[in-house]
């Protein structure tokens, strides 16, 4: 349940408020010196308050590492476990919360499965837990690079702002086929976030990921498919919504006798097609060129605000704003999405 | 890896011309008398041949069942292990693509991943392989509809038509919200397929799925989540590149004050919502609203013309059009759709 | 639940009295061309009837192959799916135990477990289940034998016989270190399971094995040690008490000084040591060393003998004895040690 | 592969002489208020230093819990982290140690297998490793005891002193039915193990466990049976050796007639029987009977004595005493052993 993976298994723990989140990363490869700065960069990047377009939460995320090393920081191919001790999680914001239900939160529905939730501040259904896969995912990310893979993601929309054209650009190869939104879009993107924010008001998003150097072959038929194991890990993402990879939705409203990819050499046990509207995937199968996709995040439900909802007796209560609250959550998910294809395609590659 | 669930697991087995394919259905509840004729329903929807709309292979598709019941046809909680011979693989057809890759097929990814394949039409590859999906999803629906679960989809797209506010009305719970495509749409969808098969060409398509009556509290957090098990199942059928649940890709552009979910009741120990742009998830768990999401179906790469390929020395071949094509493959996707989805939520069900 | 394996997986289906038992082994290497004459030599060494000293059902226990092979036999790495059909199960035998539980049998943890059970002859419960591990296994040995490793089993004891030296023979890798048992003691063995057959009584005995060529490296610490795996795998053999390996039950009352298996060489990646206490397993990982074990059968509980039990009211009922029995059901379980071992050890190479 | 169970599950992690060891508990029920002294006081039992009969090294072994529960100690039904901090850990020891592989021990399997190794005291194959086991354990007990379960061991064994008929007292459920080892006989066995001590010998040892108050009808058949559970778990504790229930090794020479379990009852939705030769498991399900085992161990390959062995180039060492040893590892095996069985009945009852 929380276990991601099959060889390479991220086993995550911890609440929002609790006294830390963390994880067991097992299966990873023996013999491998870890850059533990570059670690630590991975998790900046995803940091609440680190840039003016998220949420203001101060936090070190100062990743503690438990096992799993030699004493010159080699790995041993045991359980690397680790840990980031919660040392900004006010709990007080949420004191008036308790016996509430925030409207489009999972406080009602971890209530309903368990019995019981920890109402400080989202428990395990935080955006929190998703600094245990950051974290994560950069040492499945410098392995993955050592064998010649890249994974890397960009924010492609942002509410009414979006590069409408980046999935085409990829399928097809053109000049701007390199993962890249315009400098104009991007700072279109930025303000529209932060005009969201001064709203008290939120605004969905996109992100897109390009991963290169996967070999050919990668992926099991027929209910282990890449992309089967790429919508889960995404989907499973907070506040994703949809996940689409190649032609995706615009496959739909598409001829076969304009998307085939005609196959124009096999070089060094790949393939190489014309155009890549599969997106690299043929048969759930890897075939050597790029993979990519995009995913759609919602608005994040905490607005600045009052929300009506309801409260544990059922009587309609208003939540008034407080705390802190992420204008496009999309902005923290870049690395997120990073993090969880380099943990998929490390696992399928072991 | 041929294997799909956890608590109900369906292992599949078969090539498309070998002499049958099938699959064992481990965990399903003793004591439940089976229509078997409402299996066989269910069959001749997928069957190719049953509509000029479809691919005209013909099969009897009959499902023998080997184990899992009594006598008198009721379960007994051991694994229902059943098969569908190959009766209408005319092998033939496939002797002169012995050594070619057809373009966007698995021939070569297959060939890549395991050094030999079964070139006779597809192998594992195949939409023979969803014969096996519909036929255990059959018994999956029936329990769940025993237990008030319902699980309906539609054609909600066929190339250039597309019902665009489908999403939106099940999020609103306007009046139209039961699931359904109006008759003038369905009608044109159909047109758009037989005129894409006179011109031998193919047209991809969507199918929109709405599944009722699931109680609050299905899906694990935080890697086993409601919608990352209906995403992994639905981008694993042949020819899907998109997911998207509730809100789905419009999520990127809304804004939170807009799609917010109020909160209105907490009855019979789940929630109602005045609005469900939550797609009936929250946090990954189920909130007893409606679930629904689309999936988007590719065309499909057999075309009724002539294309260009390589061999398996890599010298250009042009491969002529024969066999039996599908104009559009999400026309028989919609029970594949179903079935994937009942296995699904009864796997997480039980 | 009827799924052994994790990366070799046999998934089996099929009650005794059933249309067929059968499996699904997914994961075996593509490529490799079966001899399907060696599977059916096994199938005999297990079936029914084969001697005087086991069950006298008569079943051909021919294996009928569904998928995963190519033409010409060889396998696709896609799974292979096998049935038996059940040709010789006389139900008739079995009516009068409708509703009567024998003595020490499953009969009543089933019904309990399911409320239902199939009452013709022990359903899931029967050794009719075994034949679907032998089939699996030949595949399994065949591999093996492919990459050097053998699996080698023996009847070491039979009621109040038995070669009480065996075990201490393989650790001490002495003059007679090959599995063997002597003439004399195999005759003994014969004449009590003849003379326990004669009063319709019934015998344990006790079943070891020899498994060579295993290179060093095999088995994951700390919760998938291969002495773990290879426990699990003969304690689910039906009718097995007991599970040792290396010293055994004798090393409770040994002490280290006289058991430590010095050192000797380290020769092409794996160890050579002056004894093999350690039974070849070190920390759960193998060391190159032979691996042998032992497992103790219980008498079969079918007796050719009146028994007293409770029907499914409660009430006292005199069953019969009629039907088929075997005097001593370790004899059949040679070669279905041999097929689990090899099953176990595959699934760890693979 | 460091992750034991499949509904409750225990991911451990940390080597010997690591920063700390620990764990990941996940699927324990939510709303259960844990007694926290009692957790410690099974830490102690399992403590080096705890006896004089027992390794002298000497760790506080305080848990310390990181997520899972709430402000007031009630667990939230999300993963339990916990983590023993390294704190007496000598690495000084070992560091003559380096490129040396001590007899019995898996310095050379863990190298082979992983190409690296922490020398410092055995890294994950270190006993240090039980102390997660009997953390999470304690836990597990805690909840089995709430539901009427109670998991029990007694030393039954050390060298050549042991209670043989312990087995066959549980079986017959004689008037000493009660798990026990007579006074006598446990001050025995204690003078054996510091006898051995004494001699810097070590002694092998056997535990038998005793569960009482599992309902009817757990364990799955046919591959994941209670006793294979049981079993696995079992042979996965440092050095066992074997594994029997019930009847045990003893079946191979017993008689049918002799040993089967007479039916006299169903009881509240259990069989009672007449004895208990089945040790509560028919068909790999539970019957409601008492379930009992024993295991076996070695005795531990750290000496007091020199020893010879290799070094990493081949080249004969004599590995001098020092540091600590267990002259008897059984001693400390019992709360092992608890523990074990206790996640393992948690589990297939969760």
């Amino acid at each position: 349940m929380n276990t991601f993976g099959r060889n390479l298994t991220l086993t995550t723990f911890g609440e929002s408020h609790g006294p830390a989140v963390g994880g067991v990363l097992d299966g990873f490869p023996p013999g491998f010196a870890i850059d533990f700065d570059a670690v630590a960069a991975e998790m900046s990047r995803r940091r609440p308050g680190a840039s003016p377009a998220v949420s203001a939460r101060n936090e070190k995320d100062r990743v503690e590492f438990l096992s799993g090393f030699s004493p010159d920081g080699v790995t041993l191919g045991t359980p690397i476990a680790f840990m980031i001790r919660n040392t900004d999680a006010r709990s007080g914001d949420y004191d008036r919360l308790k016996g509430v239900y925030r409207p489009n939160h999972a406080d009602l529905t971890y209530e309903m499965k368990y019995g019981i939730r920890d109402h400080r501040g989202g428990g395990r259904a935080s955006a929190r837990e998703t600094a245990s896969w950051v974290a994560a995912g950069a040492l499945a990310r410098q392995w993955l690079s050592s064998i010649g893979i890249t994974v890397r993601a960009v924010l492609s929309g942002a509410g009414p702002v979006a590069d409408d054209g980046i999935m085409r650009r990829l399928a097809e190869m053109s000049s701007e086929c390199r993962l890249s939104v315009s400098e104009q879009l991007s700072d279109e993107m930025m303000r529209e976030v932060l005009a969201a924010k001064k709203r008290g008001d939120s605004i969905g998003g996109k992100v897109t990921c390009l991963v290169t150097g996967i070999p050919a072959g990668v992926g099991d038929p027929v209910f282990d498919k890449l992309q089967s194991r790429l919508a889960a890990a995404m989907t499973g993402i907070n506040a994703v919504k949809g996940f689409e990879y190649g032609l995706g939705f615009a496959a739909a409203s598409a001829c076969g006798s304009e998307t085939a990819d005609r196959l124009t050499a096999i070089s060094g046990g790949h393939a190489v097609t014309a155009t890549n509207f599969s997106g690299g995937i043929q048969g759930g199968i890897s075939n050597g060129m790029p993979v990519f996709f995009s995913v759609a995040f919602k608005p994040t439900p905490t607005l600045m605000m009052p929300m009506q909802s309801l409260d544990r007796s059922g009587r309609p209560v208003t939540i008034e704003p407080a705390g802190r609250h992420d204008p496009c959550v999309a902005v923290r998910g870049v690395p997120v999405v990073e993090a969880m294809a380099a943990l998929t395609v490390a696992d399928l590659m072991l």
